[in-house]
């Protein structure tokens, strides 16, 4: 973020038939989790990435769209993300990981460890327990990863569970933030005051009290562009310094206007650059003038 | 269930290192994620799913041990739930998984739809709010599947977000379990009145409550044996016919006293045999006893 001045996260969650360089039926797969349609894939976001290296602080797979392409799809999320670390792209594996003990240890293994799938940072889901997030945050220490785990999102339903009043006050969101914050005071902080245990915060409305609630974990906003949000909206996600938050777009910088058009991965590659910086560009104006005011 | 007189389920959770038949170290193998150790693992548990297919009412197959053998350990998760199939035993395929909108569709695709992954259920994660696991509901209905949605677990720290009393009476898992119940009563059911969107029960203390509180759900209890649990335990699942619940085992079947010794997977299967024939008379017992008083 700082060296390249963005904070934008590129989403990567690949959905074949929404292009047709990618699209199952024009490359004449046999279904969608034929080999040929994961190789297509991995061109397309292969050229994505390139072009915007310079533009974004991170990338973002989404696991759910790499694994719908079935064996070949999960090799593919191993060779898209060993290309982005090699472009000097930090990897944010979303995959919403979270279980008990020793099957938790196995998911930080496979995405914060050393193999073919690790990452730089993975998002988590902490239903089953704070002590269920203990392997992820030893894995994260130990090989200098980051966390994000859920604490709000912005679905029509995500009250159903996390905006849930409790009897000591507060909602369920909030109590899991406090025991986050009592977690991430334990932990070293980098230069800015940040350590591995960061936070995913979907909804605008509750940027600024998650911002102010988790003072020490760096916070995953989804849902720039696309999915309605505006770089205002994200703004409060950030410190008085303009730190702490990365802001993911996916089908704005993938899939946006003018994409389907493209005839080929340079001209996708093209718009995707020209997406990119112009996303840049507005967040850092909303950021600048947050810091400003 | 019925028709084998069962109500185990064989929990596949592959640690190579384990044993030395699929030891990475023993195989010579250059890392846990060398294709070796995934190919090895296949054949110890196809010997183990051969040996008590008629023994068992499904199997569990948990995503992390084989994600964390990379992208050869994922083809091998395909592989292991084709043959549990092509054997007639169905696959409750243990993910955890749970999103938004479009992801979770995506996740309900390659876990319930007709991919190389497809399942015969799934487990899922609530957090993010019920509408999210209205995809995975639509999918399982369309395809006579099941779902089995975390609800209370038995870890240390299942009471940090699911043990939260609420300020309306109830505890978290408890309001959640209102809301599956009633979400169960608007599906068709089978003709045990059971529907296809079931719970994890995880704790035995929670086992009679929640099965009373699910009327209409399924309900799968892991844990038997290494965990902990006991046939008694877990009796407080079923209903009063003996029926609506899965137990299931996982070390205790597959890496339990003596396995360390098997020189061959013949070796492995016959002692796997002997287990699984030794846990499904227990728990038939308990519910036996348990519907006759």
């Amino acid at each position: 973020m700082s060296r390249l001045g963005t904070r934008v996260c590129l989403g990567l969650d690949p959905r074949p038939a929404a292009h047709p360089l990618t699209d199952p039926e024009r490359l004449g797969a046999a279904s969608p989790w034929d080999p040929a349609v994961a190789r297509a894939v991995v061109r397309y976001l292969a050229a994505v990435l390139e072009a915007v290296s310079d533009l974004v602080a991170a990338c973002k797979p989404q696991a759910a769209f790499f694994e719908a392409m079935g064996p070949a799809g999960y090799a593919a999320l191993a060779e898209v993300t060993a290309l982005a670390r090699d472009l000097g792209v930090p990897v944010v594996l979303d995959a919403k990981r979270g279980d008990i003990g020793s099957t938790a240890a196995a998911y930080a293994e496979a995405y914060l460890g050393d193999g073919p799938l690790a990452a730089d940072a993975l998002t988590v889901n902490p239903y089953l327990g704070l002590d269920t997030l203990e392997p992820f945050v030893a894995a994260a220490v130990r090989g200098g990863r980051g966390l994000y785990v859920l604490v709000r999102t912005s679905n029509p339903g995500s009250r159903d569970l996390q905006g849930l009043e409790l009897a000591g006050g507060g909602t369920v969101a909030s109590r899991l933030a406090e025991r986050l914050a009592a977690r991430a005071a334990e932990l070293d902080a980098d230069a800015q005051g940040y350590t591995a245990l960061g936070a995913v915060a979907g909804a605008p409305e509750d940027l600024a009290w998650l911002r102010e609630a988790l003072p020490r974990s760096p916070l995953l906003v989804p849902g720039y562009g696309a999915q309605g949000g505006r770089a205002d909206d994200v703004a409060p996600a950030f410190d008085a310094r303009g730190l702490g938050a990365l802001v993911n777009a996916s089908r704005t910088l993938t899939y946006g206007l003018g994409f389907a058009d493209a005839a080929t991965v340079d001209e996708v590659a093209s718009l995707a650059r020209t997406a990119a910086a112009a996303m840049r560009d507005d967040v850092e104006a909303a950021v600048a003038a947050r810091v400003t005011a």
